[in-house]
């Protein structure tokens, strides 16, 4: 009955472990590669000196403190600078609504395990973050997802779904995740109407909502949104990051939701606070910054770089695309006519010098294949044009060569 | 149809949330008050001026890469440096066996997530680590354990149920759970020959390992042990952590297990990579330290704290209690006679100015309550001398008290 020694059994692993990541990753070495893929920020405007001073600071005033299970003032801190912020931000919070977590990723993690069993339902927007798609995965729930549109959701479509599931008696969804505002990959933002209407239709059908909001302060007009949590508390579980307003690395975000819901992710957290130590730094670091100035220089560069991204798409790929301009955020989302196969596009893309995530990453089922995610954040106006136009050239070369098989397709069929 | 709007839905989460943290906390502001509950490291020895050091060459040198989601060189040459640490300490390794995660503490809710689904059955050691049984407790398990002895975990009465379950096809464990070398909290330390037994039956029944080896560097004797490891790699899933070694905050520990199993643990941490900028840092402190001297020092500061205690112990409570050595690690465990509650004796100690864990938290039924955990790394000499002589006056007065309450009740059936 004896297994061999050097190979695990992995019939005994837990059935929703999925086998592949949510996205391939590639390492390219060459210097001249443009990687449009990479949703990052943009690193010549992070705080490095400003981080430099926090970290000796936190060190030499806190460090025994800071590096104990516990932490010293920081992460406090922290909690009363997420919760003016959510005021300035029109969110009703204190402390006890605040749990901060290592990126707006484990809070997708932790918002799955706090509701979903296996066989619940989960309802997205198509196209949605696959993270999100991979933590509903490994709660074993079934994901089901509705189109966006110019101005988000298309929530008349999920009105319907929900009645229909009510009238059948099929299942009802227990969470709704979405991204209202700079929608990563779609750049849309949900109307303010349809926000309305989707809290409306949460607290119907008794649906949490999942509010994913890692791009709201990355605003390029200046109009203001409404938060789903400031709409309905009870109904909405809210997360955010420092990933997209100081730098990702740091791996640290926050969760807004009722105390009921905070206190038990707390203890799925199984009572260790998230990195004492990197919050220590960061507290110092939110004292030492003038974030309205900060988040301003971050607008500016972001919108410039949307502007040459958008510039260069009009004049490289014009009516072979369509988008939505976006109106903050690090995304544009382009779509092409439906026979395009952004599958063999993005491959022919790699080889010409430029990186982009194929559309069908960010649909449940991967069935969507003509559509494209830029990000405009990471690359500087430079790599963003040069990117595009290989961009350009690859679509047009994969064109020719579709063409000339089905010329050659044709003539067989003429010869046969 | 509409819900009040100010309470969430608490019957719509997850079946598997606990109500309550797996340990309670309590703050105390009393200077004098001394905390022999706290499993923390000792703050005096955390390499601070290293880690200051470090924090400025990492940020000046690799401060844009490490800021950015995927870092700069630091989390390869942590890996590196694990698979160095483990070669040294007699386990085969290459870099795909590794995992850098948040703490050991996520190493437990990784291997529980990767393995478990509701209603499988868990086997640990009674006491266990409280934040283990917590994780199993998230997945839907369900927990049996199996007595410690000097030795470590009663191997033979596993073995007895091993036999039972299976003539009376009962379910078998998915997994056991064990800390075999300076146990928390029991202190002690599993033989060598109970460690290749064990290693038997998990091949034989065919359940994975996980070994919580978080206190394995903390050696007070020299003896060397083999971990589980490197005795089955195929059936071992092996936990560390750089909690004891350099600094609980930090947030920083790793996985070992086959490649297989890596591949999937980290589709499991959605693509996150753990905080590659704290790696960075500590990256840069790694190469500025001799492991070797600084490990010297740790484990000789906690071998005096150890002797401090348990002098205290055998002053302050002598025939009251019964322990067992502890050979390296954090914990001292004290038995009572089975009539003490130390439910009851924890809270009177409370009063009189000392914290201990009752063991009760450390057991899955809570259900056997004569127990107390003892931690000599964080407090210094005096504050365990003063701690001990405190927890003896607590138990002095207990007794008296519940002897009292005898007589009185003798009394009362004397008159009646």
């Amino acid at each position: 009955m004896k297994q061999a020694s050097h190979s695990p059994d992995l019939t005994r692993l837990s059935r929703h472990i999925p086998r592949t990541p949510s996205i391939g990753s590639t390492t390219v070495t060459d210097e001249d590669h443009v990687h449009l893929s990479f949703g990052f920020a943009a690193p010549e405007l992070f705080p490095l000196a400003t981080l430099e001073q926090a970290a000796g600071e936190a060190i030499r005033t806190h460090g025994r403190e800071a590096l104990q299970y516990s932490g010293a003032p920081g992460p406090d801190d922290i909690v009363k600078w997420i919760e003016q912020r959510a005021h300035h931000n029109g969110l009703d919070v204190d402390s006890a609504h605040v749990l901060v977590t290592y990126g707006a990723t484990q809070g997708l993690s932790l918002a799955a395990q706090l509701l979903l069993e296996p066989e619940d339902e989960v309802w997205t927007e198509a196209p949605t973050f696959f993270s999100a798609l991979q933590a509903f995965r490994l709660s074993g729930a079934v994901i089901r997802a509705f189109p966006l549109e110019a101005d988000g959701l298309n929530v008349e479509l999920l009105e319907q779904a929900l009645q229909e599931a009510r009238a059948t008696e099929r299942p009802l969804p227990k969470l709704l995740y979405t991204m209202p505002t700079y929608h990563n990959p779609g750049g849309v933002t949900l109307s303010v109407a349809k926000r309305h209407r989707l809290i409306e239709l949460a607290r119907e059908y008794h649906f949490y909502v999942l509010e994913d909001d890692a791009y709201g302060e990355l605003n390029f007009t200046g109009q203001p949104w409404p938060t789903l949590y400031s709409l309905a508390p009870e109904r909405v579980i809210y997360l955010n990051t420092f990933s997209k307003i100081i730098a990702p690395g740091l791996r640290l975000g926050w969760m807004i939701a009722h105390p009921e819901l905070i206190q038990r992710l707390r203890i799925l957290m199984l009572g260790g606070s998230t990195g004492v130590f990197t919050q220590e730094i960061v507290a110092a670091l939110l004292q030492n910054i003038d974030m309205n100035e900060h988040l301003e220089r971050l607008r500016t560069h972001y919108r410039q770089q949307r502007d040459v991204m958008a510039a260069a798409i009009d004049r490289h790929l014009g009516d072979a695309v369509r988008y939505v301009l976006p109106e903050g955020g690090f995304f544009l989302w382009i779509s092409f006519r439906e026979v395009i196969d952004t599958t063999e596009l993005q491959q022919r893309a790699f080889t010409y010098g430029v990186s982009i995530v194929d559309g069908r990453s960010f649909y449940p089922q991967r069935d969507v294949g003509h559509q494209l995610r830029l990000c405009f954040s990471y690359c500087n106006s430079e790599q963003i044009e040069k990117g595009i136009a290989r961009l350009a050239r690859a679509y047009t070369d994969y064109v020719a060569e579709q063409e000339a098989v089905q010329l050659n397709t044709l003539e067989y069929h003429n010869r046969v």
